[in-house]
C-alpha cells in the first residue's frame, strides 16, 4: 500500500507546481456552447490527455459529434483494489458580460481577500479547479508507490452546453466506463471550513396539462355563465393539489418517501442554517412547504409539487372579454427516496381527470420522469469518505442532500447502475457562470489532499 | 295627429323607392377603420344629411377628430309630443377576406332564398339597413301630416372603429342631443317572425390582479418546497370564487340582483330556445352557471364572474423548473340590475387580499367598470313599443336581455341620463362583420312599419 502520509507530503511539497498546472488548464478558452471555441476545447482535452499519460494513465481524447471526451485508465498498485470512475468536465460557461470581469477571464491570477487567497478565472471552480484536485491526488500517489484504487477518468467537454454527446458515449463505452463507484467533484462544501457529501438528489416528474372546453374561444357576454371556463377548472385542479398543511393530496404520493434517520436530522438541525436569511434573500419570510418539516428538510428530503407555468385566454395589455377554449399548466414534482416517477405521473393524471367536468378534456404531455438518487447515509462509501474528510478538515462532513438534480449522476445510475459519491470543494460564493468566477486556494489544496485521503480510505 | 294607417300605406306604396335609397347608401365604401376610406365616410354622411334635409330635418354633418357625425332635428306636428333621439351608424366593417364574398360588397343586390328575399352588401344589416328603417318611417310621416314625436337623429361614423370621437362629441353637444328617450336600432329579432325588445344589458367590471411572491424567479430545485408559488396562490383565489352550485362567493355580490318577474320568466321558458343546441354549437353540453337558473336566465339576467386570461412562469415549449416571482389573471364580472360596480370591485379586491399568504402581495389594475342598463319590463316605453311590434308582426315581442354590452347605450345613460329602447330587425344569421352580409327584405320593410307604429305609440 502507498503510504498516505508521504502522498500528502508530496502534495504539500508540489503546491506551486499544482497551481502552475491548473493555470495552464485555465488558459484554454474551452467555451463549449460557442462553435468558435471548438479548437480551444480540443486543445484543453489534449492537454489533459498529456497530463494523464505522464502519470501513467492510458489516456486518449475520443471524438464525438461535439467536443471530445477524455478517457483515462490506470491500475491500482494492488490487484484486488476497488475501481472508481472519476467524472469532471473541462468545458466552461461563456464569459459575457465581459465588461463585468475585473481581469481577463482566461488569464488566471491570484487575488487576496480577508478569507484567504483565491484563484480567479473562468472555470476556476466550475470545473477545472475541482477536477485538478483529483488529478493532483493521482500524481502524488504515482510518485509514492502507485494508486490505491483502479481509476478510470472521464472528462467531458459539453457539460455546460447540455451534455449532448454523453448519453450515446456512455452507451457505446459501457464496458470501458463501468466501475464500482462513480466520484463526482462538481458540488460544494457546506461552508469555508466544513466538508460536505451530497448523499441524495431529488428526482423529477415533469407533466404538462392542457384542459380543453369549448371548440373555440367564446364571447363572455354571449356565453358567460353557461359555458365552462377551462381556467376555472385548471385553477380548481391546482388548488386541490395541496392541503392546508402543505402536503400533496395525490393518492399514494408519499409511498416510498423515507423518514430521515434521527442522527442526520440532528446534524441538519445543528447546521448554521438560517431559514429567515435563506428566504429573506429572495424577499420571502415564511416557509410555504410541509408544516411539519424544517426548511432544509423541505428542500433536501421532502417531495414537492409545483406549477412552473400557466397560461390561458387573453394575456396582452388591457382586457378582452373572452372565455378561452383551453388553458394549460406545467407541473413539476420533486421526488425523494423510492417514490416511483411512473406511479406519480399516473396518480396525477388520474387526479386531474377526476376533477374534470364532463364538458372538459385533458391532454397530458410528459416532459420527463426520473427517480431520486441516493447513497444510503450508512453506506460504506459514505462512511469512509466521511472519515477521510473529517481527518483533512478537522470537522465532520455534512451528510447533505440537494433539491435539484445532477444529470450525469442520473445517467450513470440508469445506464451503468453505478452509484455516485458526490464530494466537491466549491463554495456558494464562487460565482460560477458569472463574472469574476473564483476558486479558493484552500479548496484547491485541501481538495487534492481530501481526494488522496478518500482514495486511500476506499481502498482499505 | 298623423293617421297611422295612411303612414303605413305610404310605406307600402314607396317600397321600391325605399330600397333604391338604401342601395344608394350601401354603395358608399364607408369603412371607418381604414383612413383611405375617409372621403367615402364623409360622402355617406353628406348623403344622409341631404336625405334628412329633404324630409324637413335641420341636418348637418359635424366635424370631429375622426369621421363626421350626422345630427338632425325635426319638430313633431304636435307641440306637447315626446322627444326621442334615434342613434345609428353609417360606417361599416372592412370587407376582408374579399375572396369569400360572392359579389362585390359595395354593389348591393337582392338574393333569393327559401326564407325570402335578402339585401346583400356590406352594412346591409349593420347598420345601414337598420337605420334606414327609421328614416323611411320619418319620410312616411312627413308625407302624412308630420312627425308624431320630436325627433333628433345621431348617425355616427366610427362605431366599427371604437367610437373614438363619440364621448367628447356627446359631452360638447349635450344640450343638443338630450331627449326623453333614446332609440337604438342595432339589435336583433328573436327569430324571422318574432320581434324582440332588448330590455337589459349586463354591466361589466374588469379587474386584473398580479400576485407577487419572491423578488425574482427561483429554481424549483433550490427553493421548491419552502418558497411560496404565486401560481398556487392565484389558483386558490380563482377556485374560491364560485361555490359548488356555480354561485359567486364574494360577500354581497348578489346585492341589487333582481329576481325576474314571473311573466317574463314564463315568456323566456316558452321561447323556442334549446340550451343543448346553443352549447352544442360550440362543443359543450352542460350548463356551467348557477344551478338554479336556466341557460337563458344565466346569460340574460344573472351576474357572472369569469377569468378571461391567466399567465405565470414558463409558458414556452418543453419545461423549465422555475418558481415564478409572479402570476396574473384578468377577471370580468357581468352585472345585472342594481349591482354596484364599485362595490363589487372593492369586494373582489378585499377577497383576494384575504386569500394572500403574508409572503405575497397583490397589485390591482382596473380596466373599467360600468353598471347594468335596463328599462323596467313594466315601463311605459316598453309596454307601448311592445304593443306596436305585436300589431306589426302578429306575435308578442320577446322582452329580452343581452349578456353583452352596447357601449353607446352606457355612454348616453352616463352622460345624458337617457334610457334606451333597443329594437332592431337583424337576425342571428345576418353575417355582420363577415363576408356576404345580408339583411332580410322583410326586416327592412316591416322594420320601417314597426318604427312608424312605435313612434305613433310613444306619442299617444
Amino acid at each position: 500500500m502507498p503510504n498516505l502520509d508521504k502522498v500528502l507530503a508530496s502534495l504539500d511539497d508540489d503546491r506551486q507546481g499544482a497551481l502552475d498546472r491548473l493555470f495552464e488548464l485555465l488558459r484554454f478558452r474551452s467555451i463549449s456552447t460557442d462553435p468558435a471555441f471548438a479548437p480551444d476545447c480540443a486543445a484543453a482535452a489534449d492537454w489533459l490527455v498529456g497530463q494523464l499519460q505522464s502519470l501513467g494513465f492510458e489516456a486518449s481524447s475520443r471524438k464525438t459529434a461535439g467536443h471530445p471526451m477524455v478517457v483515462a485508465k490506470a491500475k491500482a498498485a494492488r490487484a484486488d483494489a476497488p475501481h472508481v470512475l472519476f467524472y469532471g468536465h473541462y468545458d466552461v460557461q461563456p464569459v459575457d458580460p465581459l465588461n463585468l470581469w475585473e481581469t481577463d477571464p482566461f488569464a488566471p491570477h491570484m487575488a487576496e481577500a480577508e478569507t484567504g487567497r483565491k484563484i480567479v478565472a473562468r472555470g476556476a471552480a466550475d470545473d477545472k479547479g475541482q477536477l485538478m484536485t483529483f488529478v493532483e491526488a493521482c500524481r502524488a500517489f504515482r510518485a509514492n508507490g502507485g494508486l490505491p484504487c483502479n481509476v478510470t477518468i472521464l472528462f467531458e467537454g459539453e457539460e455546460e452546453s447540455g451534455s449532448t454527446s454523453l448519453p450515446a458515449f456512455i452507451a457505446e463505452n459501457a464496458r470501458d466506463l463501468k466501475a464500482d463507484l462513480m466520484l463526482v467533484c462538481d458540488t460544494n462544501m457546506w461552508d469555508r471550513e466544513t466538508p460536505l457529501i451530497t448523499c441524495m438528489l431529488r428526482g423529477l416528474v415533469l407533466e404538462e396539462v392542457v384542459i380543453k372546453g369549448a371548440s373555440r374561444d367564446l364571447h363572455s357576454g354571449m356565453f358567460g355563465g353557461p359555458a365552462v371556463n377551462p381556467i376555472h377548472v385548471l385553477s380548481r385542479v391546482i388548488a386541490g393539489l395541496h392541503d392546508e398543511t402543505g402536503r400533496v393530496t395525490l393518492p399514494d404520493f408519499y409511498e416510498g418517501v423515507p423518514e430521515l434517520p434521527e442522527d442526520i436530522k440532528e446534524q441538519w438541525a445543528a447546521l448554521k442554517f438560517d431559514p429567515k436569511a435563506f428566504l429573506g434573500e429572495v424577499g420571502l419570510a415564511d416557509p410555504a412547504g410541509e408544516a411539519d418539516y424544517s426548511v432544509l428538510e423541505q428542500i433536501w428530503a421532502r417531495p414537492t409539487c409545483d406549477v412552473n407555468g400557466i397560461v390561458g385566454g387573453y394575456t396582452g395589455q388591457g382586457s378582452k372579454t373572452v372565455l378561452p377554449a383551453q388553458a394549460s399548466a406545467k407541473f413539476s414534482f420533486r421526488l425523494v427516496g423510492k417514490q416511483n416517477p411512473q406511479a406519480i405521473a399516473e396518480s396525477f393524471r388520474a387526479y386531474v381527470k377526476s376533477r374534470l367536468p364532463d364538458d372538459c378534456e385533458a391532454e397530458f404531455i410528459s416532459h420527463g420522469a426520473s427517480p431520486a438518487l441516493s447513497l444510503s447515509f450508512r453506506s460504506e462509501a459514505i462512511l469512509r469518505a466521511s472519515r477521510a474528510l473529517e481527518a483533512e478538515w478537522g470537522k465532520p462532513a455534512v451528510l447533505a442532500a440537494s433539491g435539484g438534480s445532477i444529470p450525469v449522476v442520473g445517467l450513470f445510475k440508469r445506464e451503468l447502475k453505478m452509484d455516485s459519491l458526490m464530494v466537491g470543494f466549491g463554495l456558494d460564493d464562487d460565482r460560477i457562470h458569472s463574472p469574476n468566477e473564483k476558486y479558493e486556494l484552500s479548496s484547491f489544496r485541501k481538495g487534492a489532499r481530501s481526494w488522496a485521503r478518500i482514495l486511500d480510505a476506499l481502498a482499505k
